[in-house]
């Protein structure tokens, strides 16, 4: 995977210096490298790194005086997470699958799959499957009957995709992911505790025994385009209609969607969040790791919540969201300095009660 | 799957008016229902969609006006979920594993497997395995040594149930589960930290260095009759007894359940929920999504609690539970509005004071 | 796997008394015993259920009169947990995996397995694997190109490796473990609106319309000795460097570590722990279950986070953290202590109000 400077700038639409005839074969942190390694000092902070390592190329930031640090030729970012995005993706040797289907892939005569697949061993596809041109399916990976996928994808290591999902073009599935299992769905004869204290806000009458009767998934998930979903993150299928996911959203590993959940076009799941059953999420929605959505609620386009937020109610457009239950950022900010002044204001009140009680005694004299 | 009115009303029980020999072939959402659909207006807030769609039957709150909707069939249910429920099962066309063992099944001839079964490909079942008549297995599950499971098993892609679990009846396990790995359970040589900490809440003295000791887990997993594991999800076998499920109970995805924890009858464990090891909840326990237990407490029978409830202390039969510390759920509504008005408390404070310093000072001169 | 009382003391370098020719199978507790069993009476409260059961020899504290017990022989231990450990190993029988390569498993000509290795089915291992001596590897475990394991894997069922990761001695990984997935990196064209409230705490200008470019992971996963990584558990890979698990750190299941981040040695991470990009973790630091700690933070040695703390900020080596937000523990105890206090507090200010008007009122008159 060698390539010059002059086709690394050309990729990422940069501005380069120097001898761009230099062949690099990877990136590296600058104190750390070989000669044949391109330094990434896309932050001035990393710029003194360089003279550490052996590079004689680095992506320094527009203006840098690279000749100064002992270089041999720079390329120049200006945005340098965007730049990283497109030398990686220039550097990814990707995984290594080898072309055309695995003797030992057991797949369904009527699937239909596009050219220039990649499937490899021990890989299972369903009847009726149809995938688009350019799949990379990994080994040990079952796409069960029915299910439709668009061109270009890339599904790793033992992700199970189940039965009737519809999912859109350059779809990128990593390792051990579940999409389509049942949902959690369960339905008492007689009328729950759940269901009870969520008309009350907690009170219970007299507890009676009961046991849960199985409401089965007949929808199932539709994704659409540019979606990628993280390690052993799981998205149950809908009861009635599709539990869906829109295009260009990005979801991390161990995430959990539960079933009949919409969520928006460009969103991002981090690590460990999860939404309960049919709630819907807007476009654009960011929740960072192991943040909550409970059940039938809506959370707005833009919507931003930070780490471990807990967000039980419906959230307007726009709003930034933290703590549990989730408030603004603000007014969590506000609460969470409240708290540690807390102390403090349990010992004015006693001071206070004592001053007032001396005074009242004082003016009953 | 086509099956008639007057058969669907009868699998749930209910009563049906008009044409009773309209064929029917799924079920759907009233408004995009086809000719050949079910439309599903259980609530009469969707009664509204039937004529926006195409159904010629559907599935009504009893007393419905149905043929003023333009109907030809009706069916009428008094409890919609329950009735979801029956509708669900009957059409729902389950998972599509072959008859027989799929040449590929790597199955021990020690193993024993009873009638009707079906194993999908790359499943591998270890020695001493018993299974009772009906199993579905999907592809790439494995059961290892000496574990037996009841009859009427559907065990979905990549599930793993490890070495002499015990399984009852009816199991139904989503793909991806983990039934039976190693407990997280280690020891350091010296008192660790950990334990020091436990003993005096919070207070360290000399920090030492230490390492851990595994403890291996002798013990197994016991599961009743009638249990759901989600996707993911993953249950610890225990030390010496077994960590053990109770009959009816359901777990959702990505649950972690720890060693040596013992879980009741008919508990709804929602998705994201852990357990610690050596915990015991009670029958009929309904955990929503992403609350915690901790290691060495029991929740009693009949306990609710909400979303993202982090339970640190022992919790009596019946008892609603809120929040992290988990409190009874009135009071968490309690404080969290207290929370709110807390900014209030302070400026209000902060008058006091400056009126009784005026105060104080008046009455001393 | 029978064993004599003298070699079992042996194993645990303890003392022993009475017949040390007493032969068991296995562990078990006192009371549910059988005569071929050792009953485990390690602390004083299980004494009492060793005469219920049939045990003929047990393991019990040091000056226990183990011959009024009606006990045979007796194995003396001062530290119970410890002697667990040892006991646990000694009859804990593995994995059952055939010594060898299983005929299905798919291993590439260039990969280089150490001798004694034990390779079940439906095993895949890609180009270029080196593992050293003794591996044990469960069914459908994948192994990618380039990675590198130490002497003595055990490597359970469906386990995923990626490519190019560096594992050392005596490792285990537990069923549907991931390891290497690519890290959870993306960047918008435009500075995004998670960039712009990290900036401004929450205040947000326009909002645009925004999507995700993927910034792919070049680098590795750098995994010492002695780790254990536990069910269905996620590690992603670093973007240039390394994401790293020190020798010695334990993960439970379902913990989620993103990329880059560095965990230090002798670390116990508990069940669905997430630690978010680019964070560095001490050594021995212990997170319990349901921990969070933010990007782009480090948590300093020796530190020990209750349950479902959620760590925002950096933590100094030796702190004892608990809550959401993290604070330590002392102050958190505090906080929570506040807060049932809070409607009081509320009463009294009310109260106080009232006579401080009246005092007013009286003093204006």
């Amino acid at each position: 995977m060698s390539q010059t400077i002059e086709a690394i700038a050309k990729a990422l639409s940069a501005e380069a210096e120097g001898d761009l005839g230099i062949k690099v074969t990877s990136a590296s942190e600058p104190p750390s490298a070989r000669a044949d390694q391109l330094a990434l000092a896309m932050d001035a902070k990393y710029l003194d790194g360089i003279a550490k390592g052996a590079a004689r190329a680095a992506i320094v930031p527009a203006g840098t005086d690279w000749r100064a640090l002992g270089l041999e030729a720079a390329i120049f970012v200006t945005r340098p997470r965007l730049a990283m995005a497109g030398l990686s993706r220039a550097f990814d040797p990707g995984p290594e699958i080898a072309p055309g289907f695995h003797p030992t892939a057991v797949i369904d005569p009527s699937a239909t799959i596009g050219i220039d697949a990649a499937i490899g061993p021990f890989v299972v596809i369903g009847r009726g499957v149809v995938i688009g041109a350019g799949a990379r399916i990994a080994s040990h990976v079952s796409i069960a009957e029915g299910t439709h996928i668009g061109a270009d994808a890339m599904i790793l290591q033992g992700a199970r995709i189940g039965a009737r999902v519809r999912i859109g073009d350059r779809f990128i599935c990593q390792p051990g992911a579940v999409i389509g299992a049942d949902g959690f769905s369960f339905v008492t004869p007689e009328k729950s505790g759940v269901e009870e204290i969520r008309a009350t806000l907690g009170v219970r009458g007299e507890i009676h025994e009961q046991n849960w009767t199985r409401i089965h998934s007949l929808g199932t998930v539709e994704i659409g385009d540019d979606v990628e979903i993280g390690a052993n993150s799981t998205i149950d299928r809908g009861t009635v209609r599709a539990t869906s996911i829109g295009s260009g959203t990005k979801l991390d590993n161990l995430v959990h969607i539960g079933h009949n959940v919409q969520v928006g076009r460009d969103c991002l799941l981090c690590g460990q969040v999860g939404i309960a059953g049919s709630s819907k999420i807007g476009d654009r929605v960011v929740l960072a790791g192991q943040c909550g959505v409970s059940d039938n609620i809506f959370v707005g386009d833009d919507v931003i919540a930070g780490g471990s937020t807990k967000i039980f109610s419906n959230a307007p457009n726009g709003r930034v969201l933290l703590g549990s239950p989730a408030t603004k950022m603000e007014t969590q900010v506000e609460i969470q300095k409240n708290l540690r002044r807390l102390g403090r204001l349990f010992t004015q009140v006693a001071e206070l009660r004592e001053t007032v009680t001396r005074l009242t005694q004082k003016g009953d004299v």
